[in-house]
């Protein structure tokens, strides 16, 4: 064995604390994995009085003065954001470094930028916990799916969203409820924004569909309705058509004569309970793959977490210490088909439609007319009358989202129809 | 764009048609994710009159000729079985060449041996496709999993015998009908010998133990009973419990402080039905894997099929061909762990045992004497009286294989004992 390889650590919170303990208790085993041992060279934090725990020979706030030191081999970040993380890693790949992130909003934002920048400099970029925690998802996809051509990519891929969703189907409860009792729990965080509204899950389908389609996709090419809007009623709905209610992040390779797109969109939708999703509960992540030869795979594991988001970022680390002992880098990100992405209007959806409608003779033929006019077809209707009042439910087959929309807002102008009392878009109905 | 990296394909059946066809229709993207194009060298079949597809140039009976020619940088086998593959897969070894393989047998018994002389010529040895079919799964233990401890991969890794079991399940079968079914159907090959006893996934279960332990496990460590001995009775035991009855590939990290050892074993289990492995039904693969830092991961899709093979194989092309394109060879596999195979008679099981006994006073208490004799507690009884006979059905706690099947023994020679109806080791509960 010969000299240490040295690590930066950048952040120390959760899950870098998690990091610096599994590489002391797994020094032995991590030595004879990699054939050289790893070793702390520092750790970049704020305020480095709330790191007790951390030797204070290790602790600097000078972040990039530690990327840039000499004996730094490799830079290991769970900071997060954007800035000042961003100018950090461009700093160590300038100065050699290779670099492990589980920095999702970085990479989707900037993954392009800091791709080139990493292979310019020959060394590596991993960021196997940016997405779906501990789940071995995106080697995967770079690697072991690299001989196949993939269709589609289905994630829960946030863990409070799913809680949530989870409890109000359990409970019966509104969304107001569920994510009281979230943040209660700590499933939740004090601003929940970044879960509840989807850019969380909006950020690693971005990754996720470049990977999968060797394509850039930054999160602005997301399309992102959260959960807010779910209600008690649209989840007893689904439960009435065999479904449950899950945010998806969505990822399609749109094939077309005149040039494929992909289609990347993150928003709450009505599963089958049959469906391999459906019954991933509370704060766990799956993916679902479809792809040309391989088929349907799926991926399932805890998607956050201090521990399970080390495991990963330890993962990686692994593969980037062997790749600097081999002097080598490994696979770069190739986005060499440069797939337009395609608008949510223009993208093919299905939806389900609760109406509240008087229950007159005619009533269903006007109904479907609007859905003929916008060039929607419906697959299954279903009224129930109850008294002067009927409930129309309704699931279209795949149409433009546009037009799905069209006829949604049409549908509240009609004289017949009392209310919208439930819309949702249908994933995985055959 | 450079000369192309050539290719040597060993057999030419279900897999390596599909290896064929893909490499030409994906010729453009494997170009793109490798960086240089990829190019058949030449295809050894043992009867070239039997392949009219293939271009008669690439045909060749010489093997040996083909993997050492100076032009072929990289090989292919999709043979199967020992020799003659384990000699040409050394010989393409001490030629330079790297090797995709999809031979879980030879893997099973040599892969020590292939993985030494792979590391000694500076070259590669993947086989993806071994195990699962196209579930990304040998990867992401080798790599992502990297940085944990693997306590526990389980999994159901032979398609054949999860198809009969299946249908036994649903019809209330038993295994020589279910058994002549899948014959009929495809799902089972002439001769089910492999499958049906288990010796398929005995092979499977060693691959995947050397690598979640970084330690040599060959099939003959491999504890194996296959499902032939599976009786409708067990079946419909197993769902009075709220379980179904699989065929596991179990390998565990057994701690103990005189050492670790592993216990690897193939058998038919019943598992609760709430558990991730329940629902995968038919020709489906999963593979449940705990860690120490990951926790619980589950992998799933096709486990056979040529082209989801045939994607797996693909991948690990890409893998190698980005390796030679670097001028290095990826991560070997380590086995630096060394640790002892435990027998199965010591390595702790659970039993679920239903008997036929003599509807008397006593006859409760005498039987639970005779667990407790052999040091083997019980978790749960439950007694159902029917005239002057009842059904006792037993599920054990934990205790060391032996001490249960001594038990067994024993309550066989019991005089209230009408009969033993069923015995099945019990997975997954809690």
């Amino acid at each position: 064995m010969s000299d240490p390889l040295k690590v930066a650590l950048l952040g120390c919170g959760t899950v870098g604390s998690a990091v610096l303990r599994l590489l002391e208790e797994q020094a032995g085993d991590l030595t004879a994995r990699i054939g050289r041992p790893v070793e702390v060279a520092g750790v970049a934090v704020r305020r480095p009085d709330r790191h007790p725990d951390v030797p204070a020979h290790l602790l600097t706030t000078d972040a990039h003065g530690l990327v840039t030191r000499d004996d730094v081999d490799l830079v290991v970040e769970v900071i997060g954001g954007i800035e000042p993380v961003r100018s950090l890693l461009l700093a160590a790949f300038e100065a050699g470094k290779s670099v492990v992130s589980a920095n999702k909003a970085l990479l989707a934002d900037d993954g392009v930028e800091l791709h080139a920048a990493a292979a310019k400099a020959g060394v590596d970029l991993y960021y196997e916990a940016a997405v779906a925690g501990a789940i071995p998802l995106l080697r995967p996809l770079r690697e072991s799916l690299a001989g196949d051509q993939l269709r589609r990519v289905v994630g829960i891929v946030n863990g409070t969203t799913n809680y949530i969703l989870s409890r109000m189907a359990e409970t019966g409860h509104g969304f107001t409820e569920a994510l009281a009792e979230a943040t209660e729990l700590g499933y939740a965080e004090a601003d929940p924004t970044a879960d509840v509204d989807g850019f969380d899950a909006a950020a690693k389908a971005a990754i996720l569909a470049s990977l999968a389609f060797h394509t850039p996709v930054s999160a602005t090419d997301v399309y992102r309705e959260g959960i807010s809007a779910v209600t008690a009623t649209d989840v007893a709905r689904a439960a009435e058509i065999g479904c449950t209610v899950k945010l998806l992040a969505i990822c399609e390779r749109v094939l077309a004569d005149g040039g494929d797109s992909v289609a990347v969109r993150v928003h709450p939708a009505m599963i089958p309970t049959t469906h391999p999703l459906a019954s991933v509960g509370g704060a766990f992540n799956a993916v679902f793959v479809e792809a040309e030869a391989a088929g349907q795979l799926m991926f399932y594991g805890q998607g956050a977490g201090g521990d399970a988001t080390a495991s990963a970022v330890l993962g990686d680390l692994v593969a980037v210490a062997r790749n600097r002992v081999a002097g080598v880098a490994g696979p770069g990100v190739t986005t060499y088909a440069g797939l337009p992405a395609r608008p949510i209007a223009e993208t093919p959806t299905r939806y389900h439609v609760s109406l509240d409608v008087a229950d007159k003779p005619g009533v269903l033929a006007t109904v479907a007319q609007e859905f003929a006019r916008h060039g929607v077809s419906i697959a299954t209707v279903r009224q129930d009358g109850h008294g002067d009042a009927a409930t129309l439910v309704i699931v279209t087959h795949s149409a433009p989202d546009a037009a799905l929309s069209a006829t949604v807002t049409a549908l509240r102008e009609m004289p017949a129809v009392r209310g919208v009392t439930s819309i949702l878009r249908v994933e995985g109905l055959s």
